[in-house]
């Protein structure tokens, strides 16, 4: 689609449109410019509107973003955006506001990008253990499937060469066009950052390919390791964007900067064709012209910015530290991370069978007996039996240590049961 | 789609989430409930947004909006909107909250119907001329194609059942499974209401064939004839809602109350499954929280509401009787018209030639000559060429009186040079 014509926007309608922009009107500045009579748009009450809001707190906005619905975002809100995406890298690389385009969440972004790149029936490869709402995401509108590359425990659940060639393959013999590779970075579920050797073995693996390479790095910004995090824009940089025309970032506001109520998300694209069409496809799902107003003042602030992003790594660094350390101390271990809002906990140890049967009665035991809910790894996908997704950011440090308390307990509860019944089953 | 499971909302990672809403833990209230650990969602440094918000007019609604990503929206924002909707039509007809699914704008609103209700190949009945958008918005990422329903000046344009039976006939040659017919009431680029004899028919018709009736409603409070705005939910309550559960209605603030900006928009149907499809569908184009709180504070005064419909209607019927003034004074008709933001006006006594490419040719000289754009009727698929869309309501009095005096001299110079040539023509 996104070099598909299907968008309509070559008729005269949308042509009249754009011949407005470049020789607009004005009584004083351009009395022979183009008047807009082919715009159906509402100005004849907006004093009403003014006032109506004046008591709200967003009165002064209302002239200014009332009509605002170009596509191509306020200027402010990219720039913030840009700018904030740079802030997080460190300064290492340079994002063009110009191929920022916003959209409703990362959720639009993720399957705006997979209606550009893929036709229905086409294939994204994406690394197990991942998101659960990818298969709502990628699939359900586009027609488009996922193949798991499937990782394991015994690599850390790293993405191998190896994985994605058995991916491609199965996709080969699956007769599915393989038109990208999504990788999330740092990993949810895993909360934990790919190593650069990682990032470039995947440009290579799509280049071969010629495949798309999308990165989806919305806790980019919640990487709280001593190491430097590694956008795959810096691995763009040091082989010259114009190499890597292919290479596609989502980012949101809703996990870093906690606020998605505001809908909030990006897709950076460094093919020029993508960006066009993904501004065109972005009709379908626009950021609230009043929220990118939020969102620019927000951003815009370079000294907030700076220690909001300090200030949360350091809360989120703390968080996962006493999540694992509380687990540990019942003999359940986390997978080494230093990202994101959760841990990779393994309760392998636990299940009555290693199947997905079996995890997902321990899952239900522990919402039912100790009324905690985590997510199974089953509904990440993850191809082994035991691990589940634990979030921490989502509540009080109360409630955490409410939440650690009865963990603890279940473990203890379901190690002596365990214990018990294989003591019977021995002793028969 | 509304009744496929493809969404994949049936994994224990989206029941683990459900879990928590039934039971949620409270420390005081509720201290057995289930905490959600299932939930990557980030509050630990929500007081730093407090901080730099509190200069900004939004930060008394953070803590309540930043989180809030609910597809049931905010309650006070849904209520407001059916509160709205009434009002619009004269508390004539009731709508439910509960089937208030909120979108971003109704370019979502409408292509999610469209995924929901059809199939890739499956065809839409839509009467022409229509709004040039919904070629976009139907067809570009849901593959269904639409089947013009060619209405024509000889009867003001009104939609027929001898044009939707020629529609329908014509799709089934084509092998085409039409599940929808979509119409826009009132209509855009008409400026006109259907009547209620009209969309009785229109409702046989879809009954009559089993296929889904879509009333796109976003001009129903910029109706303002003498005669009242007749709503598709009308006819439906006439009905009984209980047998019009293949009915729905589109909505949204952009042209009544002139804020596309916000991009708030919504679905409103009469099938169970098709709200509950909707609402989950609606993850990908979710109204930012800001703006349904700012939404919400709007619309529940109904003092401002009913001023507001008052003003605006008078407003609009102003302006367009100025236009319909100014272009008879040269001879040229309005289509006869009650509602929206333009005229759709009659310029085939100026075309060179009765084809697309003459209304082009005149397209053009208008914008280039006269610097006016207006919609030739061939982008919105108009079977007779001559007929162009003139937006009244997108400017200011003094630039709409710029704008009719450029339309007049266009008119009389091109009448003119026109009569030469026959003249010139005739004498040879």
């Amino acid at each position: 689609m996104a070099t598909s014509p299907g968008h309509g926007e070559d008729s005269p309608y949308f042509a009249g449109l754009r011949a407005y922009d470049k020789d607009p009107y004005d009584p004083v500045h351009n009395p022979n410019g183009v008047i807009q009579m082919g715009l159906a748009e509402n100005q004849v009450s907006i004093d009403l509107l003014e006032n109506i809001l004046s008591h709200h707190p967003d009165s002064a906005a209302i002239r200014t973003t009332a009509l605002f619905q170009d596509y191509h975002g306020l200027q402010a809100s990219t720039k913030g955006m840009a700018c904030f995406m740079e802030r997080i890298r460190g300064g290492r690389v340079k994002f063009d506001p110009n191929r920022i385009v916003l959209t409703a969440g990362a959720t639009a972004a993720n399957e705006l990008l997979t209606f550009l790149l893929a036709d229905p029936g086409d294939a994204f490869l994406v690394p197990t253990p991942y998101y659960p709402g990818f298969d709502r995401d990628l699939k359900w509108r586009t027609w488009v499937e996922i193949i798991p590359v499937d990782c394991y425990s015994s690599d850390g659940f790293q993405l191998s060469v190896g994985s994605l060639r058995a991916a491609y393959d199965r996709a080969e013999s699956l007769k599915r066009r393989v038109k990208a590779l999504l990788i999330t970075n740092p990993s949810n579920p895993l909360g934990k950052a790919a190593s650069r050797r990682r990032l470039e073995e995947a440009m290579d693996f799509a280049a071969e390919k010629r495949i798309h390479l999308i990165s989806d790095e919305i806790y980019s910004g919640s990487v709280f390791s001593a190491t430097e995090f590694v956008s795959l824009a810096e691995v763009v940089e040091a082989r010259g964007a114009h190499n890597c025309a292919s290479v596609h970032i989502v980012y949101s506001i809703s996990k870093d900067l906690g606020l998605p109520g505001f809908r909030v998300g990006t897709v950076y694209s460094y093919d020029d064709r993508v960006v066009c069409a993904a501004r065109r496809m972005s009709s379908f799902c626009l950021v609230s012209s009043q929220t990118q107003r939020t969102l620019a003042t927000m951003l815009s602030d370079e000294e907030f910015t700076g220690r909001y992003l300090e200030t949360n790594r350091k809360r989120l660094r703390e968080r996962r530290k006493r999540v694992v350390g509380a687990l540990r101390e019942v003999g359940v271990e986390c997978l080494k991370g230093d990202a994101g809002l959760f841990c990779w906990v393994n309760f392998g140890g636990f299940l009555e069978e290693k199947t997905t049967e079996g995890e997902l009665r321990l899952w239900k035991l522990m919402l039912e007996d100790s009324k905690i809910n985590v997510s199974p790894g089953s509904a990440c996908h993850c191809a082994e039996p035991g691990w589940f997704r634990v979030c921490f950011a989502n509540m009080s440090t109360e409630t955490l240590d409410v939440a650690l308390t009865r963990l603890q307990v279940f473990a203890e509860k379901t190690a002596n049961e365990k214990k018990k019944t294989t003591t019977t089953r021995t002793s028969k």
